[in-house]
């Protein structure tokens, strides 16, 4: 009995597949979240509302939209960059939307293609669109904990940006490591100055895996007061500046930790493993996932049969 | 000015090189070894002195210790399974030796063909030879977080082995985690229990990151008071039982992330990117590290010159 629970929000049929430069087809998007939604999230990031010719890989949004079978409970977010990509996502019944916006200028003019000001009058016209209706807003500060362009973001930018987005009367907040940079006493720091603006279940922190500290921020952030989590499954969705580096952190990679700790989710782990070793069929090509390679602690091997002489260790095997 | 001092003792040449299955001629890890040194290690595992049938990969262990420029102040460590392996160490001048024996029973069988009281007794008959010389004396306690024959290891029998090994005369223990399968509570609390018999700098954890959890548990382990881990250049070092998962923690990213932290361990981060950015090449295939992919926060990127219309993010680019 686990008093303690992590909410973890799926994000690889956005943010995963988003760049992956196989087509992936409707039926195959829609089956992928149905069987999400099967293995126990409360919400998942299904699609996003941009461009067709920005984000070619996700121009069916709204077909996905109204085709996956919607779980009662679950929240199925969608992303928007702007007014009209909300209004295609509201059209379809999205429950959440998710506005990003990047902390550091130079980024959010390289991803958003627009300086932050502007962003943030669209999320204006996006909170008044909405205002009084049933869809549920989120905003994101991308770069929170670091630009590749600009290195160093401050935090006191970080968290007026956030002040920006309660005052539009947005009501969750995602931190954003989008490239990878966060460093756990960083991610604690802030964590807690945004806790004091924010109760837990307002708060996402999305971190990537790019230099290997994905989980070491998630447990950062979780012990100074975060609780819900982007993930992607397979560690699926990279980062256009570090080819071959990992991207997201790994959902079933998260959700093995937090079973290994007696931390809740509430997700079928070997339901998601499954899911997980059927993603290099369908994009042809390896994922960074751990958890689905080597097994959960529980799956244990029979020992080997082969007997050598004492004091002779096989080869292949690890010493220690 | 940091207080904070972490010590990484590089194991590649040993754990790392020990499973490769393309023969790493001498010559090239007596430059591996070199180079080490240089990048400023105080302690690096350079070789093993087991049955060359056992690790043909390693049988050339009295040439590179014969061959390799010892640095003032490194202490170069050999893995030996048996006095005789001791003996041969001691010859070519180890300054440390490292004695392996798994706390599960079923791995010390499979792992070094013996029971774990046949271990004990040899590590005895090693302790009594080296007495009044000048070598160090390490012991591992393998599996020490878990079995993948038996899954759940006692505490108990863990610290119990830690006892013995004391009372044969051996300072430093090292306690691994042999297939990755520790996690952060875990860690603390074993970490806890050793520091109440064993002082920091006696002290050392060797992580696998074979599920992903390696530097989480390294972080883990420094708060409850570890201050020297194991780590391999690149990563490399698989885990037999997890083909294509990651095996020892990696060097650089552990740096790197200490750097982040401000915690300090000596080390020469760029020159240890170098240098695992070539194993590819040595080794015919790609090493699981991030950073040296990825590479350091403060290796910036230019901005993306082009330019498309304002709310249209460009497809290869993550919006969060």
């Amino acid at each position: 009995m686990s008093s303690e629970f992590l909410t973890v929000q799926e994000v690889a049929p956005r943010d995963g597949l988003q760049i992956e430069p196989v087509w992936v087809p409707t039926e195959a998007k829609v089956a992928l979240i149905d069987a999400l939604s099967e293995a126990g999230f409360s919400r998942i990031e299904a699609g996003s509302f941009v461009s067709p010719k920005a984000v070619p890989a996700l121009r069916d949004g709204e077909e996905v939209f109204m085709r996956m079978r919607r779980l009662p409970g679950v929240i199925y977010v969608a992303l928007v960059p702007n007014l009209k990509g909300a209004q295609r996502a509201m059209a379809v019944g999205a429950d959440e939307l998710n506005l990003v916006m990047s902390a550091s200028q130079s980024h959010n003019r390289a991803n958003m293609r627009m300086d932050c000001e502007a962003s943030l009058a669209a999320f204006a016209d996006i909170a008044a669109h909405a205002r009084g209706g049933d869809v549920l807003l989120n905003a994101t500060v991308a770069t929170a904990f670091g630009c590749p362009f600009e290195g160093r973001v401050d935090e006191d930018r970080v968290l007026d940006i956030v002040d920006r987005y309660l005052a539009l009367g947005i009501r969750g907040i995602t931190l954003a490591d989008t490239t990878g940079m966060a460093s756990p006493r960083q991610v604690a720091r802030l964590v807690r100055r945004a806790r004091a603006r924010l109760p837990a279940s307002a708060l996402t922190l999305h971190f990537h895996n790019t230099r290997g500290l994905g989980l070491v921020n998630v447990l950062a952030a979780y012990e100074a007061g975060a609780q819900r989590f982007d993930a992607s499954l397979g560690g699926l969705g990279g980062c256009p500046f570090a080819p071959g580096a990992s991207g997201n952190i790994c959902t079933e990679d998260l959700v093995h930790m937090c079973g290994e700790m007696g931390i809740e989710t509430g997700i079928d782990l070997q339901r998601l493993i499954g899911l997980s070793r059927g993603l290099p069929a369908l994009l042809g090509h390896d994922v960074p996932g751990q958890v689905a390679k080597a097994g959960r602690n529980c799956d244990l091997h029979p020992m080997p049969a082969e007997r050598v002489e004492p004091g002779q260790p096989p080869a292949k095997q690890a010493a220690a």
